[in-house]
């Protein structure tokens, strides 16, 4: 078999054999198909897409490049979730606690963020005395002990992803729906999770920019995850404008507690009951979206959510008490009104305009290497739909320092865009792909 | 200006400007972009195309990588002839005294053939005595005396060519119209030709299978030269048989001797006259091609073509008794016949075999270093559309050991494709692009 005459058969649209895409992410993985030929297939695989069965191959080669979670020690149905990636997005530090006080276990490896905003690993690590790195023995027995628990990424996981990826990043090949399925897929699966539900966002702050995308990118990662034996579905989410009010990491973790004492914001609780609802479907716990749906609400309601949610900070080494005063997180020195410079209706919050602006005050890195500062972001205070008043508040910006707190502000209020009749608002929830 | 976001572009099939193509070119020569970029590139020009005026640019900047021969010291117009290579293809050597003859210089450098049998250089070495690496100065001076020289590349041309050629190769993407068309043109505008005609060979035995995919290509060349200022067009020619009858170094030689003494096949000496009166009219020694045409046929007939071959190979240091006797040239010490084995009619000879059987006897290189036996090879007695009978020669095999030679005459056998009916054989020239 010879790389070349792989690559030439895909330029030509037709299909990969399951052995000739092991055999090329194998010896792409150690090293003896080089970055040029890979990036020679990626761009025909750009153009000529893949069928479902060479997708479920090129997952299963990549998950084989390195190591593989065993979680079998775990009792009961582990469920998984994982989120394309947004603004504000807290969804997972509810949802770990929200399930597994339905009795689902729920062993969520998560990745730190690059880009806007910190990951849930960064979230998480606001809470004073927070660990996150457990061993998978720990991590197993926590699980086993109180049903839930989160930890960083730990080990060698699915290489060849890493190597991949990189390659696609400077060879113009990011954008190829069966590649990023299978990138999303590998690493979930090697993490050890069962079932999984998808959380796959549409908008202009996500990486789908419409419901359609979205949808397309969500089948074939089904289509991954049941061909390999996993019941998997996906929920597409609209990311128009940022979820919750909350953007940055301490701030991110005071709106999930908030959401677990059902004081959250409305979108950010419907979402986290819908993916709930499906998670608890997949698993068995639930006869079907409704009667999951509600009684994840009652759960949410009599505060058990937040009582396994305390459980798993103190399991990790954390300050449980954080649950009742908020105050122990850290906070930032300076805090800023952003206030509406005009009368009318917020018509949009550009999405990636805030992140950035996030990232900036030090709630993401711009590099791998760069430190977070866990106290600084934004609190909105007005979402897509509301009314303004000129003079009213819109927004508080968290920041280190005065000048960089004002220049948010200014930028604050270029993201936002008013107009004089009431917008449309488009659903939470475009829909699901089972 | 950044590679991944130029390679982004033309995957959107965006045109790219004269600038960013010559960053890449420039930038991918001196080793600052990575093969896999430039391989990515690739495989999206692949699938996009390209502009005219971007494979224009792309081939100037080629050009411009490496260095270029100034011929601006040869007296006239100097014109160049180039076939996309076939089997048996001896026009040059015919060609070019043919053209001088007619009082338009030709300066022509040539390539050494990898593949089925050996170049014009590896052909015109088996005359006693001939040099073919002539220094610039050598050239230029011998092109001014008697009109015509023919020597081997020298120098650093478009080492752009050479680098991208050999990824193409590896990455599924030499069959690409303009990086053909500008990999091809950039060589020869290098080589310091004036004016061009382009023999681009169809069927077979040629890189272009169709005649309409001949044509494309011809369009693509033809525009690069002429966007770059040279007069240039193209023949389009059939190649679904060998041309000539002989294919094999010395043999090819000891035909175009023929052909210079209006003896040669009737095919090659058709070929030769029509892309003879293409290069007097483009250097403006004709007024059009049925006078050039007519011009060429009366000097083959008087010898004065002939008389400049001599004048050349002695220039050169060669024998130029060899114009009087083909015995001078290598022979092979094993001579077989080929015969027929059933009556009816050459329906088909494959190209394709029959160079790879002259290849396997040693008149061609399997990879660069081979060396090249200058005797062998195979002489063809019957061409397409001609009767046989049963037991009638179609052809020889001239081999350095009889085992060599038995394979071969086998191997011959199956090339040959024999008919009960006469078959329409397809036209020697398909048609002009101008």
């Amino acid at each position: 078999m010879r790389a070349v005459d792989l690559i030439a058969k895909k330029r030509d649209g037709e299909a990969l054999s399951e052995a000739e895409i092991h055999f090329l992410i194998d010896n792409y993985t150690k090293g003896i198909i080089p970055d040029y030929q890979m990036a020679a297939w990626a761009m025909a695989v750009y153009f000529r897409g893949m069928t479902d069965r060479e997708t479920i191959a090129l997952t299963e080669a990549m998950i084989r490049s390195g190591e593989v979670i065993d979680l079998s020690d775990v009792d009961g149905i582990v469920v998984d979730k994982h989120s394309t990636g947004g603004v504000g997005d807290t969804t997972t530090i509810i949802l770990a606690p929200l399930v597994a006080a339905a009795g689902v276990p729920v062993a969520k490896m998560s990745g730190r963020g690059l880009g806007h905003t910190g990951g849930t690993i960064d979230k998480l690590e606001t809470i004073p005395g927070m660990r996150l790195d457990l061993s998978i023995q720990e991590f197993v027995e926590q699980v086993n002990r109180i049903g839930v628990s989160i930890v960083g990424q730990t080990g060698n996981l699915v290489p060849a992803d890493k190597k991949l990826y990189a390659l696609r990043d400077v060879t113009g090949t990011v954008e190829s729906l069966p590649l990023i399925a299978a990138s999303v897929m590998s690493k979930k699966l090697a993490s050890g999770a069962h079932s999984i539900v998808l959380d796959v966002k549409a908008g202009k702050g996500a990486f789908m920019k419409t419901p359609e995308d979205a949808f397309a990118l969500a089948k074939v990662m089904v289509s991954i995850g049941r061909g390999l034996g996993h019941p998997t579905s996906a929920v597409i989410t609209d990311m128009n404008e940022p979820l919750g009010y909350a953007v940055g990491n301490a701030l991110e973790v005071r709106e999930a507690i908030e959401t677990l004492k059902g004081q959250g914001p409305a979108d950010l609780t419907e979402l986290c009951l819908t993916i709930g609802a499906r998670l608890l479907t997949l698993a068995g716990a639930a006869s079907g979206e409704e009667e999951g749906y509600r009684r994840l609400e009652r759960i949410l309601g009599s505060g058990q959510a937040l009582e396994k949610f305390a459980q798993m900070v103190e399991a990790q080494g954390g300050n449980p008490r954080v649950t009742e005063d908020l105050e122990l997180l850290p906070k930032a020195p300076v805090v800023l009104p952003v206030v509406a410079g005009a009368d009318g209706y917020v018509a949009g919050i550009d999405c990636y305009r805030i992140g950035h602006i996030a990232m900036v005050l030090g709630a993401g890195r711009a590099t791998k290497e760069d430190r977070i500062n866990p106290a600084v972001g934004i609190r909105l205070c007005k979402k897509v739909g509301e009314p303004v008043a000129a003079g009213e508040l819109i927004a508080y910006v968290h920041a280190a320092t005065e000048q960089q707190g004002l220049e948010a502000v200014q930028k604050i209020l270029q993201a936002y865009r008013l107009s004089d009749l009431q917008p449309e608002k488009p659903p939470l929830i475009h829909g699901v792909e089972f």
